[in-house]
């Protein structure tokens, strides 16, 4: 009898003869064991670890003998790149008798990326675009076959790859390629999900031991997140961001969305400010990780409907006007270059999420993937805060979502002392609700202010200003200590009884830190900033109570907070201010950039875009701007109802002036009367 | 029972309920009556003209009121543009009785193009991008997919195409074209041959009455012509013509892949030179058909290999030496940007067809799909003349094919009073074998040059050299008048007995006219000249006659001269010089420019894509430059053969110089010697 094989983790088993290599036995079973080179040594990818000895659960004694001896092979690759104790090439190692074979994690096709907050979901590396290794035949003056088409032949016959096409960038380094390689090639195959035309984005002589890498964008309309990943592992290798530089032509979605309408070729502007900052972010991100830019051919990006046509070109004077009606709703798979990506890979590809409706783009369907309400049992409310909040509800039963206009003030934006999450912003505030005194954190230092060897440790980068967790936190102190009304009015010096109130012509202004006597800035909570908040946190307030009185329930089961700034935000401080409904606190967590994620997702495994491309078509979409309910939750939620306590009862004071959704996106009065104005 | 409708001419037949409109009776029996508004009474493409009176054939007598009365559709249709006599709008006339129904040629989908030549192909109407007039849903808040996705489902909906995508440069512009077309757009949409990836490629508000148009380009070595057709007729609206601007590096193939190996960067030179003269061709003839040249949506390209690698931007350095591997032989459609034609529309696809091996290219293919020598039931030898002559021999068991660098000789160039085939130019020779005395004919004036009133009718263009037809004829007639030996130097003045037969150097040439005294130019034939046509002509018949070896006959039954040089030669001359094998000379026949009509066929039809594409895989390639039969066969053919008679027994000589395959390609001695010289 053939000796038998048995594959651990999976399983899997089959009796193969004697000189079958392990990496043949792994794929007749449907063994999950990674191979770039197709069994010729080269890779790596395909390391086992045989085990030796007895396995009464088997049934069965692995002898000394049962695989072939360590060949030249593996000793070369050994002696050049090392191999772990213990582990042998599938490729070369054959079955000998029976064994029992372990696949370690990282040997696996399909492995798992280690999850980094504890509610996203994991990724299963599947990347639309691998690599494979071919040996192609040579050309022959009695058939004459192109290069291409011997290409072909060979990537149907060893990689079961059919109707493979190439563009011309791509056949314009062929020959060279395939004669510098002796006919031994590495090339780059996209597998658009859902079609079955793969095309050639890269090809290399030999091995190509470069790698290839993708990256994964969240495009905020205030910032922009980007994310550097290895396609064989899903590492991320460097990560950075930059400021939207769209952010002259208006700070939030809609007064972008004017400019375009006001301004002819404003639209343009906007496309080419933001085109170029993609290229240029992924010019840096390849820098920091030091690899080749040139060696990225995909990328997923993310983001709302506003950003999402001005990055295509697509004119959004519609998503500013009902019934905001999409250019395109679809997932889109493009080349790089028709959005002025030409800093990376010329043939590299960009996909892009599908949007869920005018309003909730692919940035929430992004979230959407990574936390994944459809398949919860609880029911679940997903806040993605930025500029503008997505905002999901939903388990298995049914997801609702909707957007609103937060403005950017959460981000630090329209706040007096506002300031990115940078070293020296002020990100945690306590206020002691005797004294009023205030001690704090900065960002870049683990001491609170008033702890010894605070002064020196925020000795190099200062304290500069408040970022958007801060002022959360300072106003949501500031109630509790008393120093805030339900309305929001800040008190006096005398009414409050502290000097720290200070008067501001008509209003007030809390001074959480003077640094003047050392040149430094004084860093003050003003009434404008108040109330830049109260719009703010009534805006996502009213979009998730929308939602909550469509699905017909008064509470909801979790909370997740998304986006990078929902990271840091206090789940007490974001109750007792009212940004979000109720909840018990444990059941209030954060999902970090679910966004960001959800685009990893989409990057690293191609039934992740089939997957949100089918769920978004599930999901019920709510147009807070139609919503008469919308405005009247606006209205209600414009008071910070919790004076000590985190539920008491919610007190309602008299509205702020009534603020259009086109004009609602955040800032004071001012600004909002200013946009008002402008639109008319 | 329902009323019967017959249509003619394909007497299909059906009953339908009173009421039925002609064009939707027509679909539903699958008659080829065309639409391109779905039946909106916009287009007129469905005219049809109904009879009436008895059919006794059909057993049929149609009544006056056999169809409703003219509406007020076709009333404003008649006053606007004007229907013909007779005529009714298929998709307003409706069924009231029985009928019968014919369809005009011009109002068929699949109408044929009127044959030119008449051995080429007729072509059958079924371009790969059509226009559709859709009418699209109007946007909904509470269903919110985008414009692009409601158009989807209007065209799967209206047209029947399914899975149709849009580029960004399409999706740029659609909202506004549903807007100002009030939800009615009209489309270009392009269906791949072999593919089920419809793309819209153009939209326009309301029903577009542009058109939409394509190019067929034929680009050669020496000469590059193009064709503009109107996609919905076929009709050839203007032809144009350039010089390939590669000259300046080589005047032959051979000479342009050196350039490109001896001259880094050498062959992106001459990539761009060619692609900016396609690019200012689409212009050119765009304004010449006064058409907007972003109309043109389809550009079909046939050329040799060489010429097709530098388009592509490929290398063509493997095409110089064996095996003489192509990047690739298959067809290719890409985006017309990719080689820089961005003078028409931004999003047109070009379409080339498969090279049949490394020397025998696209042009071949070609010239393969207009001549159809694999339906022929006669052993068919097509050649087409040009710097490389593609030469095609076969019937319905086997067609082989191979490619024989004749050098540009024939087009004049290389020959001292050689030009271009333009006004002017001597394209008919008569040699008095008595006196010795010449008579011609130029090019733009009927008369010889013997005729009264033939100076005063070339005063305007005056008489400026020699053509490629004019040169064959001048040769063969100094032969006939024995002015020139077999092995052909041209005798003295005594020997021959005119003083026309001037002393050059070592070495003779004839005076073919002198204009010197009206400041005009002495036209003569040199021995230089005469050399050229002999390495020119040796080539074409060495190659020849190696597909007679591989195929093992003597004769052939047909010669089909192909190309637009082969359409002006005179059968006779050839075969006195020896161009071509003998044959009868009613079965020489004229295929004008083949290549080009091939490409026009694969314009208008996309069934002749999928055809050339499994053609071009059943032919048997045969390389001349490995073959020793070649060599032998071209030293063979260098003498010419006929003195008198068309037909006497062939005379051998002492053969010219030998060359290799690389350096032949046409020229005098001298030329031939220095570029072996610079290859070695």
């Amino acid at each position: 009898m053939d000796p038998l094989v048995i594959f651990t983790p999976s399983g899997k088993r089959g009796r193969f003869p004697v000189g079958t290599p392990v990496l043949t036995a792994a794929r007749q079973l449907g063994v999950d064991l990674d191979s770039v080179c197709g069994g010729r040594g080269i890779c790596s990818k395909c390391q086992v670890a045989p085990s030796y000895g007895d396995f009464p659960k088997h049934g069965l004694t692995v002898s000394d003998g049962a695989l072939s001896a360590w060949n030249e092979v593996e000793a070369r690759y050994d002696r050049v790149k090392g191999l772990k104790e213990g582990r042998r090439l599938g490729c070369q190692a054959t079955v000998q008798s029976d064994i029992v074979i372990d696949v370690p994690p990282e040997s696996q096709v399909h492995r798992q990326v280690v999850r980094k907050a504890a509610s996203t979901r994991p990724i299963t590396m599947d990347p639309a675009t691998r690599l494979c290794l071919v040996e192609v035949a040579e050309p022959d003056m009695h058939e004459p076959a192109g290069d291409l088409e011997r290409l072909r032949a060979a990537l149907a016959e060893q990689w079961d790859v059919t109707g493979v096409t190439a563009p011309l960038r791509v056949l314009q380094n062929l020959q060279t390629a395939l004669r510098k390689g002796n006919w031994q090639v590495s090339v780059a195959v996209h597998r658009p999900a859902g079609s079955d035309m793969p095309v050639i984005l890269g090809v290399w002589p030999g091995f190509h031991e470069g790698g290839l890498y993708g990256l994964a964008i969240d495009l905020g309309s205030t910032t922009i997140a980007a994310h550097l990943c290895d396609l064989s592992d899903g590492r991320v290798l460097a990560s950075s961001g930059l400021m939207n530089p769209q952010i002259r032509f208006g700070e939030d979605l809609m007064s972008r969305v004017s400019y375009s309408m006001m301004n002819p070729g404003g639209d343009a502007e906007m496309t080419r400010a933001v085109q170029e900052a993609l290229a240029s972010l992924a010019t840096e991100i390849a820098a920091e990780a030091e690899i080749d830019p040139g060696l990225i051919f995909e990328t997923v990006i993310v983001c709302n409907p506003v950003m999402h046509h001005l990055l295509l070109g697509i004119d959004p004077v519609e998503l500013g006007q009902a019934p905001f009606a999409l250019a395109t709703s679809g997932s889109l798979t493009f080349a790089a270059d028709e959005i002025g990506l030409t800093t990376i890979a010329p043939t590299a590809r960009v996909y892009m999420l599908p949007c869920i409706a005018g309003h909730v783009g692919a940035d929430a369907a992004a979230v959407a993937l990574s936390e994944a309400p459809d398949k919860a049992e609880a029911l679940t409310l997903i806040v993605d805060v930025g500029t503008n909040a997505e905002i999901l509800l939903g388990d298995q039963s049914k997801v609702l979502a909707c957007s609103s206009p937060t403005g950017p003030a959460f981000e630090g934006a329209q706040i007096s002392a506002g300031q990115r999450a940078a070293p020296g912003a002020i990100e945690r505030v306590e206020i002691d609700p005797a004294s009023k005194a205030p001690r704090f954190k900065v960002i870049g230092c683990d001491l609170w202010s008033d702890d010894p060897g605070f002064t020196e440790a925020t000795k190099d980068s200062g304290i500069t200003g408040i970022c958007g967790s801060g002022i959360i936190e300072a106003v949501a102190e500031m109630r509790m200590a008393g120093i805030l009304d339900a309305s929001g009015l800040i008190g006096s010096a005398e009414a409050v009884g502290t000097p720290r109130c200070e008067a501001q012509g008509r209003t007030h202004a809390y001074l959480l830190h003077d640094a003047s006597a050392e040149g430094g800035p004084r860093i003050l909570v003003t009434q404008g900033d108040i109330r830049a908040i109260q719009l703010a946190k009534s805006a996502l307030y009213a979009g998730a109570r929308l939602l909550m009185d469509h699905r017909g329930v008064e509470r909801v089961d979790r909370v997740v907070l998304a986006g990078a700034f929902g990271a840091h935000i206090s789940p007490k401080h974001a109750m007792v201010l009212g940004m979000i409904p109720d909840a018990k606190l444990d059941n209030v967590t954060s999902a970090g950039n679910a966004a960001g994620h959800g685009a990893r997702m989409a990057l690293c495994n191609r039934a992740a875009r089939s997957e949100i491309e089918a769920t978004v078509g599930r999901i019920e979409k709510i147009e807070t701007a139609i919503e008469p309910k919308f405005q009247e939750h606006f209205v209600n939620a414009n008071a910070i109802p919790h004076a000590t306590d985190p539920f008491p009862e919610l007190s309602r004071i008299a509205p702020l002036p009534q603020v259009s959704f086109g004009a609602s996106g955040g800032g004071g009065a001012e600004n909002g009367g200013r946009r008002r104005r402008r639109r008319a």
